[in-house]
């Protein structure tokens, strides 16, 4: 994954019916789980939950890029801000951006990443930097 | 919610086929969702990924603490660290510290607390920060 350049990961269609369903399991707050009450509220309607859009960011990537990579774990979400609201019927496009790569012990590196996921007018949705630990070296290279 | 006293938010017992049922959705890393592949990993089988984890968090802190104020929408989780691994069988405890509290626009406030999830030894698997927009006076307040 070459330095400075943004890697584009592929597109999710939500619903609202998604929305609902994961805030009901996860974050039931009631702007995220019903729409009646959400309609008085400052966004006007149900919006998805911040962990819902950055698991689909997460999948997103995960399906373009982590599989190529011998990640052993994430480390740390060291900033992930929700900009806008996301909404049933927006679709999201996520893309990564390679920051940093440090060596570690035993053969690793922590790999830090800059990722965002825009929505279909192409405004940022949520931004993230991940620090996630790599192996630099893997078995077939011994 | 007073300063400087940690708030217990209960417990979460979570089970290897949630695990996999997450991770095969949202992360599908081999570490998530393939208990064979990850016998051979760094963890010797299936660990939670750290959005299933985060979504645990949250689960258990709205439930207790969120749905008593007046939430206005998250802006921000600042520090997400994935301290240890989180496994099939695990028992997780949230706990929430208030930070601070800043005024904002509009009769707003910008709430900033601490969160830590523990397992069932007492072990930190997750912190975070979260900073959110709470709506400082309420409507019967006016």
């Amino acid at each position: 994954m070459p330095f400075d350049e943004e890697i584009v990961c592929g597109s999710y269609a939500v619903s609202e019916q998604e929305i609902i369903e994961f805030g009901t399991q996860w974050d039931p707050q009631y702007f995220h789980v019903d729409p009646e009450a959400a309609a008085h509220s400052t966004f006007g309607g149900v919006i998805a939950s911040g962990l819902h859009t950055t698991s689909i960011f997460q999948r997103l990537a995960v399906q373009a890029i982590y599989t190529r990579y011998d990640v052993i774990a994430g480390r740390e979400i060291r900033s992930l801000r929700f900009l806008r609201p996301v909404r049933g019927g927006d679709v999201l496009t996520a893309s990564v951006l390679l920051h940093s790569v440090e060596p570690a012990r035993r053969g690793r590196c922590l790999v830090t990443i800059m990722g965002t996921l825009r929505n279909q007018e192409g405004v940022p949705v949520l931004t993230l930097e991940v620090d996630s630990l790599v192996r630099s070296q893997t078995l077939s290279d011994g």
